[in-house]
């Protein structure tokens, strides 16, 4: 994914001293380039032009970085990546400037190819995280969130945006419709799974891999699904909702309710729905041709091994 | 132009509740639509498709709102349009997914009709007008802007913008390329002198018409034409200057200041300029085809008569 790398930075070098200066702080720590692999794995399964899959690639590596320094001033994040964000180093203002000239360089790169399929994929994709994230603003350290509100949550946080990738590869490429549809599933059950998977490593994981401190989801008040299922659990659920009536005591209390959530099961719980959503995404695989299939079947299985490859050791042990 | 707010009510109702009451507030005051009745004209001169030119004026409205609501949390404005802004009603966060919902509506809204060149301009625009205003921000309080510098910087802030419209009208008709870049420079132009009638009416106008305290634009630090011309006057630069160098007294100090850019005629030079601009977008329209020609010229008039309207009666018994 390196040339990935080497394109944004040409497309970003803007002339502008200060524009500049945070988009180089920004491509300085590329992220797992997760969004542009699978743009390229769902281009490969049947011939396609490279020069929109690169730029498709490109602009939605874009449209995540835009949305990651937006969402950091919306939740207020200091740190991303290990290193201060964007909003913490050049404020909020700066911060919003930036990401909407990312918005328009991604989307002014796609529209070059004039494939309208794919720019309307793309905008109502953001259309639908925009409105996700509005509703989520008032839903902090919601306790009686169901598990159906979580899905619909993390479908419109991640798991959207894994579709659209794939489905912009797959409009880069002659891929029949059909096939399409089959690769969207298997987008969305990635998403799905990949979200979950964050959301019990923020629980689980160290410090050095999170790139900030463990359990922060909780102290922003984002309830995620092992949360949920700690709730539902009979013997420990009274206890763990008592815990989360007094949110400014939450980080005293963290090892607490990360012991109760273990104790319960709840992490295992997660995982195991996180595992059932990487069965179905390889199972929408089925009829499509070698050897993409193969290496969108391999993808499957690395978000596990990372979920192992992350855990802090404490927490391996014990699973 | 009611239909263009009808048509923005109906692609705006999205059926999430929260989204939609921010949507309602900010469309329930509508401005003075003047960027659709841009795309409008210029795409009266030749024949043209009407769907194209609705959802191309509804787009840039749209483009307008959320930058508004973007450079409301970026220069933490309570009041617009005489009420608060969604900013101080919703917060930044909202505020931020807000813009970003807009602006991707108003993409999509564009790629429906398959011209790439519209929507390249649009987005070349935003970029335009994003690194603008990241240059202007450690820009505060700058005493030593020079004239080329503020020209600049309105042209990104506003013109860019205009001009886009105009660009827009005549893609969204069959107008010979050579007519479109006449009356491209016919919004520059417009926009040009709109945005300093702009700055000079906030120093001479009311709260009713402006919508917020006369003299905001220089207690946030935003130094604008009338300004420049007073600080390089001979007489009354110096004193002006010592008061600029207070910017925690400008407050008690704005009448004051007020007076001294009166008596040295800053604001008579700037609307000088004002109307060497106009005349400069009537000369653009040269051969153009009636009767759009005659509109668009009867609209550079308005506005140097908006400027009349606008100001306080105190000043006007004046000038």
């Amino acid at each position: 994914m390196d040339f990935i790398n080497v394109r944004m930075n040409d497309i970003l070098n803007t002339g502008n001293s200060e524009l500049d200066q945070m988009l180089s702080y920004l491509l300085s720590e590329p992220g797992k380039m997760l969004r542009p692999r699978l743009v390229f794995l769902a281009s490969s399964l049947y011939p396609s032009d490279q020069n929109v899959v690169q730029d498709g690639a490109v602009a939605l590596e874009l449209i995540h970085l835009a949305s990651l320094v937006h969402d950091d001033v919306v939740d207020g994040s200091l740190l991303r990546r290990g290193r201060a964000s964007v909003y913490h180093r050049w404020g909020s203002k700066a911060s919003v400037l930036l990401g909407d000239y990312l918005f328009a360089t991604a989307f002014r790169l796609i529209n070059q190819h004039n494939i309208p399929d794919i720019l309307d994929t793309v905008t109502r994709t953001i259309q639908i995280m925009c409105s996700g994230e509005i509703n989520q603003l008032s839903s902090s350290f919601e306790v009686d969130l169901l598990l159906s509100d979580y899905l619909d949550r993390i479908y419109r946080k991640t798991a959207c945006l894994f579709e659209c990738c794939c489905r912009v590869g797959a409009l880069a490429s002659n891929m029949p419709a059909q096939q399409r549809d089959d690769l969207q599933r298997y987008g969305v059950s990635m998403g799905m799974a990949y979200q979950i998977i964050d959301d019990v490593l923020d629980f689980l994981s160290t410090p050095e891999y999170l790139g900030k401190p463990s359990g922060s989801d909780l102290l922003e008040g984002n309830i995620t699904l092992p949360v949920i299922y700690g709730l539902q659990d009979e013997y420990y659920g009274g206890e763990l909702a008592a815990l989360l009536t007094q949110p400014a005591l939450l980080a005293a209390q963290l090892d607490q309710i990360k012991e109760l959530l273990q104790q319960c099961g709840a992490f295992a719980k997660s995982m195991q729905l996180a595992e059932s959503y990487l069965a179905d995404a390889r199972s929408s695989l089925g009829v499509l041709p070698e050897p993409g299939r193969q290496s969108l079947n391999s993808l499957s299985y690395a978000l596990s091994s990372d979920y192992f490859n992350k855990m802090a050791p404490s927490y391996s042990r014990e699973s």
